[in-house]
């Protein structure tokens, strides 16, 4: 039986594309804070073209000025089979059963020049290899300003008329994502105002508005993590009471099944995590009939490329799934600045509201 | 039995209270541009006191001033038995069964001087008398670039800050409102962004964001229109055939019934018009037990009176009630700048979705 509110989830998706189309806006100069201010007013997108091509780290991160810069620093590399670093991804359980987690990713530290030469090395010959571990520069917790402090000079310190516009409040994160072609961020939201500049290479964003929340099927997912295994020899001890298990008899333990790219000779395995269940949008709007709702098909998601010096407003609470063609040298790169969203006023508490009632149909 | 999405209305109204607290912010200046857009972008309410006390109008719109610019010329009129135009009003019919109507004004033409003369005769006598007519120059029209255009001249075009923060589009209309304190607005709202100036007496805004539309029991009401009685030995032709209908017996036809401050004498009738019904609030916050929802205890309106030069920002979708207090000579003056509202981007389609599924808990 439908009940009498899912007729107006679904108005309220025809009627928010009606009222906005699906097409981003593109702007060819960086707007006034006031034109900008109209634009988080209204939680609307827009590109700016080329905005960042006379930034100093769009004429100078070559991978070897950039190696020159680092070189053998560590830094915080998250680690997948597949690239799908916090990401909806099927867990067998040890009695066979299959559910959906979210897979947070192995992170070790890893000499800068080495990491960037596996990244390249990925990009440029393994796709006629076997896919190999996938690894990710992508903290998002202000490393930019922290382990790649280096290159902080070489990018604004924040974009003025985002700052200027949000009253003065000067950006809440800097974050330097490096990454490669097999990697790609799910879908999801955050609760900040993003501009998202590319530096190299090409990402490609899929967007949607939080009207389209029903479309997107937010469910609870349990916390998980990729580990490095420490031998196929070495026993498990799933149970962490330091005793490893008898294996399970009479079935030999299922292989972790974490998606179609999956390596068996990869030495990374998927272990549940203790701690409160994530809610997550499991719908992909690349494969619109798995794990659809039924106002799925009604979600018409914006495309944008951002090439070189292209710049993003990514309004906050927008989904987005986010994935990256490498630059000719092999790499993606790509700076964002987060700004604190506006809690008070009407937009947070209307659009949790829809969420609220979009959760209530399941 | 409670629907699910019950708990989420209240929650909505909690929390957008808990956001937004419950007082009006006040302005010591007119904001920016830009910072006056922050506040449309929350769809938040301000109050800028005294900013417009250097207006000419504010310093030369005395009684004898205004009569001497308008003199005998007509305007129109909105006349009420108690004050209640455009409001829900309990509608007696021949049955003898009640039930509330939207009750417009008998409108009707009248030398501005002698309408001037009545209200002041009301305002400074007629409280110790019986109660008479009420009538309020309110045609919410672009009155003052029509029929009051001599006075025009005498207010700016516009307000430099939302014209300018609103996209260059000017004033959709600018209204002039001269009442007396008998007058009250019933608590409505309109899709406008409004910048409200007193010029003189206080009008007392009680304000409710479109989050609380549960709270205000927004109802289809059939439109009804007072009409000066052509005399009570009339008989009247209810049903509109061109033939009076037969007195029914045995009750005598009963008076219709508009409010406690009816008085028997008046010659004015509510008469039931064509057309299509009204969806129209008929919580009165100052009323909060009488036609209350399970809502509108969790409704916190916003009080707010303008003095003379104050001015304020009532953003687009909140409901207002309005009522008045006159000036020492009698009179309530006010001008208002309509500019349209942005229907693109999130607020509107979000705030109908609210009120839809509000509309679905009945
Ligand atoms: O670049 C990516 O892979 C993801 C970016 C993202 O999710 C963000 O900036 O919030
Ligand atoms: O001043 C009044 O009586 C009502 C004003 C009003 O409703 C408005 O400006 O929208």
């Amino acid at each position: 039986m439908e009940a009498p509110y899912e007729d107006a989830l679904a108005e309220l998706m025809i009627s928010y594309h009606e009222l906005n189309g699906t097409v981003i806006d593109e702007l060819t100069e960086e707007p006034s804070p006031l034109e900008f201010m109209r634009y988080a007013a209204r939680n609307t997108p827009f590109v700016v073209r080329g905005a960042a091509l006379d930034w100093e780290a769009t004429q100078t991160w070559s991978v070897d000025y950039l190696k020159a810069v680092l070189g053998d620093d560590p830094v915080n590399i998250a680690v997948t089979p597949a690239g799908n670093a916090d990401a909806p991804t099927p867990y067998t359980h040890p009695d066979g059963t299959t559910s959906l987690v979210f897979a947070k990713p192995h992170e070790e530290d890893q000499p800068f020049s080495s990491f960037l030469d596996y990244l390249i090395d990925q990009e440029k010959h393994r796709p006629q290899r076997a896919p190999a571990e996938v690894r990710y520069a992508q903290t998002q917790n202000d490393n930019l300003r922290n382990e790649y402090s280096l290159l902080y000079p070489q990018v604004p310190r924040t974009i003025p008329w985002a700052r200027v516009a949000l009253g003065a409040r000067d950006a809440d994160a800097v974050n330097l994502w490096i990454g490669g072609a097999r990697s790609v961020t799910a879908l999801h939201r955050d609760n900040y105002e993003n501009v998202y500049v590319q530096i190299r290479g090409r990402k490609h964003f899929v967007l949607l508005p939080p009207a389209c929340v029903a479309a997107v099927n937010e469910v609870e997912l349990r916390p998980g993590r990729y580990r490095r295994r420490r031998g196929k020899a070495e026993k498990r001890d799933g149970d962490g009471d330091g005793e490893p298990e008898p294996e399970p008899e009479p079935e030999p333990e299922p292989e972790p099944q974490v998606g179609p790219d999956l390596d068996p000779d990869l030495d990374l395995e998927l272990e549940l995590e203790d701690g409160p269940s994530v809610p997550f949008a499991i719908w992909d709007p690349d494969k619109p009939d798995v794990n659809a709702t039924r106002y799925s098909r009604l979600a018409q998601p914006m495309r944008v490329t951002l090439n070189p010096g292209d710049m993003l407003y990514l309004p906050c609470m927008w989904y987005h799934k986010v994935s990256q063609s490498s630059s000719p040298e092999g790499v993606c790169i790509a700076v964002n600045y987060w700004y604190d969203m506006e809690f008070s006023g009407a937009l947070y508490p209307l659009t949790t509201f829809v969420r609220t009632v979009a959760g209530k149909t399941k």
